[in-house]
């Protein structure tokens, strides 16, 4: 499903053969004709970043961000490398 | 930037000429070669469907949560469809 330009596909990238682990999240808010609804992408953002930060022990130095604004929506790109000594780290907590 | 088979592309759809606004959250998570990292999207999802309702008053019953897994990739997508009388509700608290 794609709702507004958004979408998730399985072809895998050639760094899936490196030690890393990645997140990547995608916001994207798509407001609807005359709704007038305030831009809260970047406070979301912080909150997704703080959950992520619950699972897996990042810096904010791991973190890259990347937004694009539009009149009727906005986007927002989250990429996150996460060494393997960190996942590690964390399931040695299980 | 594209790490792993997401991407943000900018064309619109159709339904922006709709009165709702749409809010549209795609992660991915690609496990590093041996990292044997846990899969914490489950747990993830829950925690931004909660983030997201701090902004916008949301029922469960308009969040549509898809999930994927395959050994190395796991991915989720979210869509929520927000009636604008809940937008301006919000809107109306700032």
């Amino acid at each position: 499903m794609s709702l507004f330009g958004l979408s998730l596909r399985s072809r895998r990238a050639k760094s899936a053969q490196t030690a890393k682990d990645r997140l990547q999240i995608l916001l994207a808010h798509e407001r609807g004709r005359g709704s007038g609804a305030p831009d809260y992408l970047p406070a979301l953002q912080r909150d997704i970043v703080q959950a992520v930060r619950k699972y897996v022990d990042i810096e904010m130095d791991d973190v890259d961000v990347r937004m694009d604004r539009s009149k009727d929506v906005s986007s927002l790109e989250i990429n996150v490398e996460i060494p393997a000594a960190k996942t590690a780290r964390l399931r040695s907590k299980d």
